[in-house]
């Protein structure tokens, strides 16, 4: 097994009302079938789907999905001051703030907050693993 | 908002049990602190952490996290024949199948495995969606 995710998908109550949210944050969506809505990442995508069709394709009830089974989703910034304005913006857009923006034990600074299906996203600054030009980030941190 | 995950978190019972399990799939950890086990994927990386630890950091119980949230983590192949294989790797590795090596309705081909804590991996090959050469993923496909 490679080491890559494809496709991070959240399931959701009401579609359009969970893109708007991460349309509100500046996301744009790509050209999708009626019932799934993508945002492509970076060599990865993330689609919103209805929770009542994504138990239905795990062969659950809608019921089922509850909870926080301790996924986290974490968006890092490649400057420290970032962290809380963005954390305010998803609270603008109905987001829940879980954690406000503060320094970390680890060095870092960083904040949480829920989307409004309860999805878990942690707001990151570490110094010690600058993202690359693309915003991409590896544990130890890109050098260029 | 740019757009993208920079660490996925799974929450987990035993970091060194959960460890095994995706090592036994082939995945090979970078070096990081004690406490945390790290995955380098594409432009991201994927963290096991303690539930325990995950719960302090959000201020939660570990009894908070629990059930399934409605999140799921695709795995795409370049190869129909490869996603059975694969799953029947996840199930020798101590996963559970959700959903075995299926046809889908919309012309794809997967299955489900849920890992040792229950997390939700789809193992899917999507024709109209080919991998980069690298193995990134974006919705629509790349054409290389």
């Amino acid at each position: 097994m490679d080491q890559r995710v494809s496709l991070i998908t959240l399931g959701v109550e009401d579609l359009e009302r969970a893109a708007v949210f991460y349309e509100c944050l500046g996301w744009k969506r790509v050209d999708s079938p009626d019932g799934v809505v993508v945002y492509d990442l970076i060599g990865q995508a993330l689609g919103l789907y209805p929770k009542a069709a994504l138990a239905e394709e795990l062969g659950m009830t809608k019921d089922d999905i509850g909870g926080f089974s301790g996924i986290t989703l974490a968006h890092n910034l490649s400057a420290k001051e970032d962290v809380a304005p963005l954390l305010e913006r998803a609270e603008k857009a109905g987001g829940r703030i879980l954690k406000p923006a503060q320094e970390v034990f680890w060095g870092g600074y960083h904040g949480y907050f829920a989307d409004l299906d309860g999805h878990v996203w942690e707001i990151a600054y570490n110094p010690f693993a600058p993202l690359s030009a693309a915003g991409a980030f590896c544990w130890n941190g890109y050098s260029e």
